[in-house]
Formats: structure tokens, sequence, C-alpha cells
């Protein structure tokens, strides 16, 4: 597989997810998520600068071949010192085992599954461990798995022990309700396919990167939005998305759903995703 | 000397370079410069997102102790891998003895006086050859200094040999007409004065990046501004900044500036510089 866009830029798969986690706060207007043109009330774009750098150590961790468990861990804790908490929680989930399977020279669908595939008990208990570093919005667990509440931290180490379960094993369990862990188990297939939305279109990658966003919003419910507002809230702000024609009618939506408290952060991190496997495909910048 | 912000964020000099040269492009309004709110018509915020990460190489190299001209030349490659062109050469200039001094722990006058004394002529000749990554907009070599023209790129290695100079030299003979080697020859008097009126300021970084803008923008011509608009041009840019008592009314001035093709960029670059020092010293974020 060739990787036109790694060779031009000199810059290895670490670096573009890195990058990634940038263009993805720039690219603007992405209604009810921190952007280039605006921020919410605790959580500033400043932030997410931050975030990104910090977290660069893990992310290389995963370009150089460290476990999944342990490059996501220690880029979360990166990502974490900064004062507007939860940055980048999501992106990070997602871009771990891509830049993993673009590292081994295989970013693909087949190639990242293979990724999450080969993760290991040890790997969700850092999963696990990572709560620890930061606060993240998470729904609650199914009644049969209490013991498997991700905000139990460390402490569900012995449980995840017990029960064998792998990284992707955990991602399983969640898939039902959160977008995140059904890229893990399907093959990161909406991440895919925003990525070739973003290489087909044109324009500044900033804005490619905001139409992508409006095509994801418009097309599932986002896990966040669910969590915090219940699925009718949801459903509204798909249909709204799908209402909106172009990046100037979009703005009006953003100043919306800032108002309203509506944050779909979970489409945004599928977004960063995509950008990252877009500027591995040679998006021009 | 205490650096309780590296230890308390877990960064690095490198990473604090790499984020600072994201607050600085980050920081609005700062008038004339692309910041959060403004391109100019070829030169865009995501250049400029590129173009940190791309310098990131570079910057760790300086960390590491490699010398200040492989150091240099590394970071400007790596920056120049975007369309922008040039994006934060004079940041990387000023950023990179600073973080040679922050590494070896003295982040002070003396200690980046220090790290750019000991450069040789081997440093001078990469900082030639960083030249024929980007192209930088000079002023003229003085008559009798055509030989070391920095367009001529690697062709200046033997003048440079024959004399004997030191990338330290080479700044001291553009220190009159540069404000970015006055920094080198002057122990970095400007960067770690605004430093401090960072550190001393209020409010979420960028505005305080902002605000540093402005009161050294208001303080001495910009050299970019002399470079391509002449002396009358950059004094009245001063005077202009010096009329602004708050960011609001920077707002009229950053239209102004960019409809006027005013682009000062050398006081960016100190801003930079200031902004990688405050968060050394522990600027919160």
């Amino acid at each position: 597989m060739t990787k036109p866009s790694v060779t031009d830029r000199g810059f290895g798969p670490a670096r573009h997810a890195e990058l990634a986690l940038l263009l993805e706060v720039a690219g603007t207007p992405k209604p009810g998520n921190v952007d280039r043109r605006r921020d919410l009330s605790d959580l500033h774009f400043e932030h997410f600068l931050t975030g990104a750098v910090g977290s660069a150590s893990g992310l290389r961790l995963a370009e150089d071949g460290a476990s999944v468990g342990e490059a996501f861990e220690t880029a979360v804790a990166g990502m974490s010192k900064q004062g507007g908490g939860n940055t980048q929680f999501g992106c990070v989930l997602l871009l771990v085992p891509l830049v993993r399977a673009a590292a081994a020279g295989d970013l693909s669908p087949a190639g990242v599954t293979d990724v999450v595939e080969q993760t290991t008990v040890d790997d969700a208990v850092a999963f696990y461990r990572a709560f620890e570093h930061v606060d993240v919005a998470v729904g609650d667990p199914p009644e049969d798995a209490s013991d498997l509440d991700v905000r139990r931290g460390s402490e569900a180490e012995s449980a995840l022990r017990e029960q064998g379960l792998t990284f992707l094993d955990v991602m399983e369990l969640s898939a039902e309700g959160d977008a995140n862990a059904r890229e893990w188990t399907g093959g990161f297939a909406r991440t895919f396919r925003a990525a070739e939305s973003i290489l087909a279109d044109e324009g500044p990658v900033t804005d490619r990167v905001a139409r992508a966003f409006l095509d994801l919003l418009a097309e599932e419910p986002d896990t966040l939005v669910v969590t915090n507002h219940g699925d009718a809230v949801a459903r509204d702000v798909m249909d709204r998305a799908a209402a909106v024609s172009n990046l100037d009618e979009a703005e009006e939506l953003a100043e919306s759903f800032v108002a309203e408290g509506i944050n779909p952060g979970t489409t945004a991190d599928i977004v960063c995703a995509a950008t990252f496997v877009a500027l591995e495909r040679g998006v021009p910048l």
C-alpha cells in the first residue's frame, strides 16, 4: 500500500494523528463543538491545542509498536494536562489503533481490525486506568455489568481479569450505545467513509472537516448527545443537521447548539479519525 | 532553577515550544498576522498548525542537545511541509536556543546567551542551508557582505568558513536591521520582558498573547514591515498600535492591517518566544 503523503510531508503516523487533532478543532463551523470560531463555557480552543500536543507522546508510542492500551493511556494522561478536562479522549481512542495500523503499513478496515483483535486483557486494564486521568461523560453500563463500569477505573481490573476481557471485548460490550466503540468493532466503517469524502471534497482541509462533520451528524444519533440529553434530542439534532445544506447555514445551527448546550462530541471524534486517514492518504495542506 | 509547569504539565521544553507556536497563532487579534480569526490570502491558519507539528522533530533535537544549527535546520525543513510557505521561520530561530537553554536548566538571559555563544561555523552553515527549504522575506545584506547574503543558501558555505563566522556572528551582522537577530545578541531581552508581562497578565493565555503582541508592536519598528514597506510605514504601524488600548479596539486595526497588506511578522516571532518562556514558567492553561 502506498502512502504518498507520509513520504511527501515527511510526517509519520503519530505526527499526522497530532495534526488531525488540531485540524479537527480548527474546522468550523462544527455545530455544538469547540471550533476555530467558538469556545464552550469551560472548554476552550487553547485546551484542545494543549491536549493535542500532550497526546503526542502516546501517539508516538503507538507508532513505535507499543501495546494499544499503553499508548492509549499515555496519550490520555498527556492530553489531560490542561484545565479544560476531557478534550480528546474519544479522538485518541480511535486514533491509537489507526496509528498502529498505519505504522504496520495497512491503514484499512482489515488492517485496523487486525490491530484491535490483537488487544489483550492488559490493554483493557490500561483503558480503564485512563478514566482516572480525566472525567469522561459516559452512560450507565448494562445492569448485569456494573463491575465493569468504566468509572471504576483501575478498580475494575480484577473483574476484567476474571472474565478475561480484552480491550476489544470491552468495546463490544459498549458497542450498542457508543458510536466510537462501534468503530472498533466494525472496521472503522464511518471513519474510512468520511475520510474518502474529505479526500474527494475541495477547498481548505478545515472546510472539508466541517462538511464531513455535518454529514456524519445527520447520519446517526451522536452518542454524547444521547448520554447527556436522551434519544429524542439526539434524533432532533440529526434532523437539524440534515436540514443544513452548506457551511454558511451551519453557522446558525452552531449558535443554536451552543446556546442549547448540545455538544455532539462523538461525531467530532469520528471526524478527527477520518482526518487522520485523509492525511495519511495525501489530502493537500 | 525551579520549573513548575514542566513538572506539573509533564511537558518538556520541546513540547512547550510546539505549544507556543500553536498558542501564538491562536492569539487574537494580532493585527496584520494570521490568527484564530483571520487568514491572509495565501497563508492560512491550518498552514501554521501544520508548521508547528512539522517543527517538532527539530525542537526535540534541541531539547536532546543537538547543535543549534542542526536543530534549527531540521525544524525549518519540517515546518515547510505545507502549502503556505514560511509560517514560523523566525519563531523557530528564537525557540531553538531557548529550548536548549531550558533543557540545560537555565532559561534566563545568561543561559540562552551561553547557548548562542557556543554556536559554531557549522551551525552558521546549517542556518544558511535552512533558507533552501523555504522562501523567507529578508532585506539586502550590507554592500560589503554580498557573499553572505542568506539567499545564497549553502553556496555561502565557503565564505562562512573562510571568515570563520559562527551562527552568532551571522546574527551580529544582521542585528542592526533584524529584531530577531537582536534577540540573539542581546540576551533575548524583549522575549523575557514580554514573558513576564504574559505571566503577570490575567485571563486566557491567548488573550495575554494578543496583548503582549500589541505592546511589542508599539515599542519598536517591526523588521518584516520595514523589509516590505520601509521605515516610514513601520513607524506608522508602531503609532497605530500604541493608540490601541484594548483587544476590542485592536479588532479594527487587524482589519485595516490585513487590508493594507501590513504583516508585522517579526513581532509575532518574539511573542511566540515569550509564550514559550511563559509556558516554562508556569502560565496556567
